[in-house]
């Protein structure tokens, strides 16, 4: 976990906003949720591996005994959420007659995972989602990912390609080629690294762990042949015809739909091998991959049963996340510059000021025209000063003296 | 801990982001510590009572034996902090040399607190600071006071007061009445809750805790002289005459300062009965309370000595907090409703529509224009859908139907 200084949360404040106005602008709400959850929620196996990266805490006064403890779970009764998905399933079920449906929600906030420390990977950080909660239909799916995109394109991210499959094509594609029913998640397990290791890879992991040479055989064949050209619905049904009418018919709406709404900002693939790692997904998943950069900056997709363990009923769900430190880190890799808004003024004054009345009249005079204005005390190294206040974004100064009208000046890098 | 509703966090993103926009102004800039610290931080001493209310992390893996642990420190490593200040001591410290001095800085952030549950309290909260650390002069309490000040006005707050103290004024009270010294905070602590229990309260608790008559006799009596009509710094000598004169000289010079700039929204009064809880404040104190409302929407003051711990050198430092949640709950009782920005409209379609692609293109021409666009599938009960997008704040909607212009309609409670 990690401090963040003035100008990395000044483009953090930026990214969110941006983020929030277009999530605003299609018509989702915020909500949030505590950052603790009991922790017979966070270990309710619907957090995949995150459970394993759980910040557990000590249980408080009476509830805890030490001498009598023998495992975490006597010690402990909250954790810090890993995620956002399973604190709005609950959320969801808590306040459903209080809630619209659909319900369509923004959730911004830090998740916790006692990870490895690793670059570009921390232990407290921001994730943000949109989710709709209540719509079946394929039009969720839609939203989702222009929202999303749209929110992607006014940050700033250009000619980015998403990425679609739904999980009953990837269950098609095992059953296709010969794989177990009951192998299927390990074999997508080992396709989900397809982007780090390579089809050579896949094939070499998937014979090591002693899959059937035949199935992994045809497999192969059937995900080369589907990036061979782009992959359209017509190419896909002759790679795999028993996969569903309606899976492939809601496919062809959203990527239709997509892209003609995407003009030239960005493209939306077809992509069987795309998996996404969470267990709960059962339709439509997908990924947004930023031009230049192989990682992902978003995924999402649906997951129709994940809120009826928490309700005694079905409610279909569908969501989309943008990887927030993802993006923050492209930002700062290319020097992004937070646009600026109105002028950031210094109004330096002598330390014996007698006039220090005036001086503040006139800083708020210069406030409600729009500008940032600091007041601070002129030091004796005045160049080294106008430095300094250059380093934090300052672009005018003046130096206040009762005896003269003030003069603003500009300040630059040369001054 | 709570969950918040989408009118609930709209409320908070308003006054969080209206308290932010004029901290900017005032040339604050915002930092982020992470949740979490370590614990040997969190239980130094510097937190006072709220140590007591802390939520440790169970520590992981290896480092967490438990058939050995025979207290918490054997089983916690790290806790969730209890206020932005610690936290703050502790970044200036370890990223002082990429800081300016003097740095103005803005924390919006959670805190968590173990407290008993009671209405009005939550052991998850915001709070909003601002500091200035490296201003030893008493320009740095008049900005934190004018910025802190005209944030409340720009919520809408009117006619409040500003509290001032120095914490060697409510010494030179105890040294003056005769309370020996090692006595003075238990003093202070029970004339703190003179708001509550009265002065008559606060004569009995100082008399049952068996300290002299003579000594609470005089200070009573110089509490209630100060009181009698309005407290100037000349009174205040006539009822102290033994006061540090700089300490009088700068009370002087921020309320003179204040007052010149408060207009009429608000008024800053010397009390020497305000305490402030902390035990790290070294010099003047304040808090506001505002009409009608007893207890403090915000507090601070000035904590020479408490960065000094962390580094070894001492900064001057001062702090003012606004009580995030005590300004929420008071504009929820008003019924406050956050000023709308742009319309917000509900474009309504057939769920068997033909010509999805252009109702999005619809929906973007309107977001183009400024308003929030929700597109949501017609329900049988029309009626009832269109009450309940009122409930949700739409104030325009339009039904989509492919064949005939599409006519927006203002929404009101009575459609």
């Amino acid at each position: 976990m990690r401090d963040l200084t003035p100008k990395e949360v000044e483009l953090r404040n930026f990214v969110k906003s941006t983020i929030f106005f277009v999530y605003k602008k299609f018509g989702f709400s915020e909500i949030e949720t505590p950052s603790t959850e009991d922790i017979s929620l966070l270990t309710g196996g619907n957090g995949g591996d995150n459970e394993k990266m759980l910040y557990k805490i000590l249980k408080r006064g009476e509830k805890l005994d030490i001498a009598n403890a023998t495992n975490e779970s006597d010690l402990a009764d909250l954790g810090l959420r890993y995620d956002l998905t399973v604190p709005l399933c609950r959320f969801y079920a808590n306040n459903r007659a209080k809630l619209p449906s659909p319900f369509k929600v923004i959730q911004i906030g830090s998740v916790w995972r006692a990870e490895k420390p690793q670059k570009g990977r921390f232990r407290q950080f921001t994730q943000c989602d949109i989710d709709i909660i209540g719509n079946k239909k394929a039009t969720a799916e839609v939203e989702l990912i222009l929202a999303t995109s749209a929110a992607l394109v006014e940050i700033g991210f250009k000619n980015f390609r998403v990425r679609i499959n739904d999980r009953r094509v990837l269950e098609g594609l095992a059953n296709y080629a010969g794989f177990e029913k009951t192998t299927h998640d390990r074999v997508f397990i080992i396709l989900d690294k397809l982007d780090k290791i390579g089809i050579d890879g896949v094939e070499n992991e998937l014979k090591e762990s002693g899959f059937p040479e035949d199935a992994i055989k045809s497999f192969i064949s059937v995900i080369e042949k589907s990036t061979a050209e782009k992959l359209t619905i017509g190419r896909l049904t002759s790679l795999l015809p028993d996969l569903d009418s309606e899976v492939l018919a809601n496919l062809a709406f959203v990527m239709d739909t997509v892209s003609a709404q995407a003009n030239t900002n960005y493209a939306i693939d077809l992509d069987i091998s795309l998996v996404r790692g969470m267990g709960y997904y059962t339709g439509q998943i997908f990924e947004v991959e930023a031009q230049d950069y192989k990682s992902s900056i978003a995924g999402g997709g649906r997951y129709d049963n994940l809120i009826g363990k928490f309700l005694k009923e079905s409610i279909p769900a569908c969501g989309f996340s943008i990887g927030f430190e993802r993006v923050i880190s492209i930002l700062e890799a290319q020097n992004f510059e937070v646009p600026a808004k109105g002028d950031k003024i210094a109004l330096l004054y002598d330390v014996n000021i007698s006039a220090f009345n005036n001086l503040l009249t006139k800083a708020n005079e210069l406030r409600a025209q729009g500008n940032i204005v600091s007041i601070e005390t002129k030091s004796k190294n005045f160049t080294k000063q106008l430095d300094n206040l250059v380093e934090q974004g300052f672009n005018f100064f003046g130096v206040y003296d009762e005896s003269r009208p003030l003069e603003i000046k500009p300040l630059s890098k040369k001054a």
